[in-house]
């Protein structure tokens, strides 16, 4: 007897994605295939933190088959999805399989984004995969242990400073982080090097940092930003990145970095082309009501491929709540067989800037500091809940919150990858010492 | 004025290396320099379970520097020494650093070692470094999701056979972890394939596991890994690997398995061979009694670079509390200026094969089974105090064996080097596949 079950295909593994296929689970009128290109979902929110060595990978990451174990009508497959045919009704992935559907949800999210500029690429690291926080983790950890073997002054200021481009939340959270890094856990760790004297250097090209916050709120990030050493640059549009090289602002100063970190711009995944519909500068799909593509009902979209807007004309934030409620609402509206349009439910916002101190928004609400902090802590924790070891994690972070020491300060070097392509040019003798692997470890079950 | 302090280099920050650097911490005498081409410490026994999935790289890891940031005598280089001048009393480092010593330290371990068939490197991985257990769990997990997405079934029957050339502790270790990830962790996550029928085969050249046992322990080990599905073969010596293939035994059959694990055999680290004095088989360095280099009082050897013997004429072990012992008997003889035999204090061995069993041996006591698995347990434990994470380690592990939910199941994919060189032939369609990163996650700061 074939399987009477309509084909609901996910692309895409994350808040949206995953929310989806959750509220399809065990329906017996959907037969769901979500499609990821990794084994894994990731949250995202606490990514900065694999970057800044306060998190392991799999503290923030879990199985996605494993967290669908229980869902007996989903399968997950671990493909890439190259081509959307909306006539044929079906996907396409690199492997060269093909996968028919009766209804896509497309929840594909987005990458680092240069608008337009990738030639910068190369040169920069991005933040918004696991590869890549691991990347900026080993490649700023490793240029520290560079510049205490180096003994030639101007080598050393280059590989102990950190350009940090885009003042959004990702970049003020690095900035913070990578602050307390440098003059709390890294302290009396090494002899010739003074790790409070790592130059951590934010550059935002419009006239404040957060911009979807308060004004008061960019004033009070950009204050204790400076306060604990990061150099911030509002206004200052990049006009320029080479190897190692970063020129920005109107005075086109060029600051020399060994690490160059892109936190300026997302791009919606390209799968959006293949719809046929009009996108946006950043390759998002502006839907109907119910999230569908227009023109096109069997296609959903949700969570960063997605552009709208409030009610009161405000854009809905590309954040993990909208996605999660984007994700939820499609399933609901199969689950119903209706099109029920959807609404978001604002949540807030929050972003940390350093230990201690944060700030958030919900509506009309602003809370900036310590309590902001505790709040920003709490919701996280919430967040979490389902991740199977949120209580490794909250110890982890409890712990080097006590010590200040992050405990995922070391640098696994997978050979010939420290570097994106293309880094190896201004930094040839650092990354050659950087590239060795292989601790002389004894072995040993003792 | 001149630093008047004798200079000690320390080649090699793993077990013996580091118990001798802190035996010298803050001793006035001595400036230490510690060199090590990683910037982590290991806790190498627990490596298998980082390649098992069960543990993520920095539970157990941690930064070297760290771990010395008090001791002021101490200064800590990531760098890679390539050569050592006795004469000159200096060593090289590979980016043509060139320190001098009054005294130096050997304790730069051991590699995977192939005898002499270097050839079968490239088709087979190794289990020494955090690189080495993250590329093992990256493999197997990949060529399961690569068998999920596969309808040919001899490529099924390939993906899902995993192949552990050494019957030593680390292979009957790993053929342990495996079965139990196959058979308890990963049920119910797949759709089209069957974990439980994951092949793993042991293969053994010796007549017996774990030679370094009680012969009653090497058929306990035997039965208990034949209980949870494993293939062993004794008496198998291999004579030849090719890519996705391995030849063994008296028959010379010939498996086909897409990973093939090689545990069975190290050789020193090659810096043994500048020392000037006759290498055994493994490039080990047999020492005087104060582990002191024949003919080169100046230079000492700790770890798996030493070969050396009790009073019965029995090897002392190359596990972890030997190169402890030895690394702070060096320390003490040099603050106490004087030239004590090293003797070695036996703590025992143990191997854990699969949930809830184990083989220790102490001297003439022998326990198999449950309690030695407690007893495994609890000297894990123990020897984990001083790294800063071990209450995560223990909580993620008490965790994992109640719900049987190894939490590091993720396959974080570097780009272009999910395998070894030489590894793309036979695999080239499924790494291809797992070479895929970047999920699409949502961004969002929530």
């Amino acid at each position: 007897m074939a399987d009477q079950r309509e084909k609901v295909i996910i692309i895409g593994g994350g808040f949206a994605g995953l929310a989806c296929a959750q509220g399809l689970a065990n329906n017996p009128r959907y037969s769901v295939t979500l499609v990821d290109r990794t084994n894994h979902h990731l949250f995202q929110p606490l990514l900065y933190q694999v970057a800044t060595a306060s998190l392991a990978a799999p503290d923030i990451a879990r199985s996605i088959r494993q967290i669908l174990a229980k869902a007996d009508n989903v399968r997950v497959l671990m493909e890439e999805i190259t081509e959307i045919d909306p006539q044929a009704r079906r996907v396409v992935s690199a492997t060269g399989h093909d996968y028919p559907y009766d209804y896509l949800v497309l929840a594909a999210g987005a990458r680092t984004g240069y608008f337009g500029h990738h030639e910068w690429e190369p040169h920069t690291m991005g933040l918004k995969t696991l590869v890549e926080a691991q990347n900026i983790r080993r490649r700023v950890l490793a240029n520290l242990e560079n510049a205490e073997i180096d003994d030639n002054d101007s080598d050393v200021d280059r590989l102990m400073t950190v350009a940090i481009v885009g003042g959004g939340p990702t970049g003020v959270e690095l900035a913070g982080a990578f602050a307390d890094l440098a003059q709390r856990s890294l302290k009396s760790n090494y002899r010739h090097i003074d790790t409070s004297r790592l130059r951590i250097v934010l550059i935002e090209a419009g006239d404040r940092l957060l911009a979807a916050y308060d004004p008061s709120q960019s004033e009070y990030a950009r204050k204790r930003l400076e306060k604990i050493g990061v150099e911030v640059h509002t206004g200052a549009p990049v006009s320029s990145v080479e190897e190692g090289k970063v020129t920005f602002g109107p005075a086109r100063t060029t600051l020399e970095a060994a690490s160059i970190i892109w936190a300026a711009g997302v791009a919606a995944s390209p799968l959006t082309a293949c719809l046929g519909v009009p996108l946006d500068r950043g390759g998002r799909v502006t839907p109907e009501p119910d999230l569908s593509v227009p023109g096109q009902p069997r296609i959903f979209v949700a969570g960063d491929v997605v552009r709208m807007s409030k009610e009161n004309g405000e854009p809905v934030p590309n954040v993990a709540p909208a996605a999660m409620q984007m994700g939820s609402h499609i399933a609901r509206n199969l689950r119903k067989g209706d099109r029920k349009p959807f609404r978001y439910f604002d949540k807030g916002m929050m972003a940390i800037i350093g230990k201690n101190h944060a700030v958030v928004r919900v509506g009309w609400l602003k809370i900036n500091g310590y309590f902001a902090w505790l709040t920003w802590l709490f919701v996280h924790i919430a967040f979490l809940v389902g991740f199977r070891n949120k209580l490794a994690v909250v110890i982890g972070w409890a712990w080097a919150y006590l010590v200040n020491n992050p405990e995922a300060r070391i640098i696994v070097n997978p050979p010939g990858m420290v570097n994106p392509p293309g880094m190896a040019g201004a930094n040839a003798g650092g990354e050659a010492r950087a590239n060795r692997q292989a601790a002389p470890d004894e072995n040993a079950t003792p």
